[in-house]
């Protein structure tokens, strides 16, 4: 099995607070990340692939076409945003690098066409990072 | 002549504009930075002094202080924030990185006790980056 | 599963012998690492937790928790220290990258309130390193 | 279980082309990595054994060795060499990283004297890269 | 004063010979580097500007046209390039970093609109970079 | 003017202290680096040589000269070494890195055949560095 990444860049504000919560349990919560009028990162995303290598061009997949699709479907909609105000699939998601990871996921899985999506890391920082690997779809392949 | 660097993180958002230009002007000046809501960036900052090493010390000065320093008058105040809002000394500078720089050397080079601050390095990310080399100050030493 | 990361850096010396070996064989199996007088690294550590994502906070567990659990209970006993001297927990242990991994999973695992610990990567340079994935731990959680 | 991984770098160029497609679809199919002339890459090889911490010695193999196996078997090799010409083992075969990644792992797995070849783990760049996990052989050992 | 820089990337082959030189001569100046069907690097080019702050917008120029220009009269030419054989700028020139530099200062030099060229900086891997600073031009400003 | 720089690494370890200072004064200027029994870095070298392209070559310098002979009179003497014990020219020196820098140039500066020496950086993590540029050699030339 051969596993392919393609690793991109954007940067963005957010600020985590859960609205249910009052500002103490917020703050007590979320510490540094709640500050009111948010701060930001330069997020790093590394989306990796898993198939079989086709004999005819010796590649899983076409690279072009995944940066294509994460330019498209992602970092576009993204990039110099602030994650809680400007993107749609964001909307009432406590923007935590567990919870884009996994948004990204269900966006990008079911768009691969070739080999199937094995996992999506998302850099906050170099300091702090997280994985998600959400279930495999089932697919006529 | 010896130069000695710190290099600290902080993370934050901000928005470029200029509140004497008309909404077209702001867009077309500072293009994706000027997005209404704002973003952000893990800013890496590396504050450089120069100076004579101390025989008994071997040292330029002591990284212990210039560390403590840095944190106390810049970093504690622009980590996790919005640089637009949040930051004093920020207030009515649009948050380019040559003017956070240039704030910044104003704020330490006064306070540096041994040798004398050479330059202000920023990076908003690893594509884009300033030094600011600031006048040199006239002191008894 | 969502797996979450922190990185952390520390520096320390050692030195890889084996008391029960001939200076001979010492030298033979270690190598420069096997130095008298010892060399040193700067170490990264990274501690990745999987678990599930908590709805209310989007967290899988408290970065902020985990940072000062690694500080605690790793950092502060190892930072600036002598590995075959100075550090209780690796006494007669020969400090190779793969004992310190598995001596910081054995402290970790246990003390992880979120979530259970998946990996110890440590780095002994950018060119050398370990990963350890000891038992997982049966926990009523 | 331990992982243990070296990294090392080479420089190759490279032209990605199969010589049963035509000029249009070789250009279509691999776009600006079919330039006829070639171009080329600083790559970065990590490769990861897994094994057991040898209680006498508190490592699960002798990196010097496996070092020394990889520079002989591969990076002497290829480094500095143009992978479409100069290298016996990738004759006829497509230099994608996939490919590259594949053979690398076929002439180490045999050759690793303690503990098994997990993975190999090829960069072309920071923003592709390619992991391959071949069978695990079956070893008296 | 303040200086900023943009950072790219592309990757090429090259192949360094003297054509008057011997081969032998060549293979004794040149050394691995040699190699008749070349290798490659993936380059990364820093171009830094200086200039003063407008303080209308904050910047030295803009980072968004810089870096059109660079791409355009740069690194469309020379990524996924043979530089020996595909870059009109670089024909008859051995393709070393001191000279790609050399030549990308005279093509960037008279086209920066705002403040001017400070330095080229290249690195053909992490260990092996060069700066050009060429002669300032003389201009109105 | 051209630079040229050559990087390279080494580990080793030290630990900071006056012999003629009392315990406590050693332990208020120096910090965790004066631990008794020392600690350790990864440190980064880069030497920079300045001068002309030679036009037969388009080089400075030759690179597999330079790195020759930063190993032999550097690398080799400090790697794997306890910089306080170990190392003949730094016997009686507080090897902090301004020192030893400082140091590095006065063995390197009278050896370098073309262009001139230009400047010693030294990284004892990515965090702390120093560069030093020492007096130029006075040189037939």
């Amino acid at each position: 099995m051969i596993f392919i990444t393609r690793r991109l860049e954007f940067c963005a504000s957010h600020r985590l607070y859960n609205p249910s919560f009052s500002d103490e349990k917020n703050a007590a919560t979320f510490g540094l990340c709640n500050n009111p009028n948010g701060h930001g990162h330069n997020y790093v995303l590394e989306v990796t692939v898993k198939g079989e290598v086709d004999p005819e061009t010796g590649m899983v997949l076409d690279l072009k076409s995944l940066k294509k699709l994460i330019n498209e479907e992602i970092v576009d909609k993204v990039d110099h945003k602030n994650l809680n105000v400007d993107v749609a699939f964001l909307k009432d998601v406590i923007p935590t690098a567990e919870n884009i990871a996994i948004h990204f996921w269900n966006i990008i899985a079911p768009k691969i066409e070739s080999g199937s999506l094995h996992e999506i890391k998302l850099f906050e920082s170099e300091r702090n990072f997280v994985i998600y690997r959400g279930a495999e779809l089932a697919r006529p392949h």
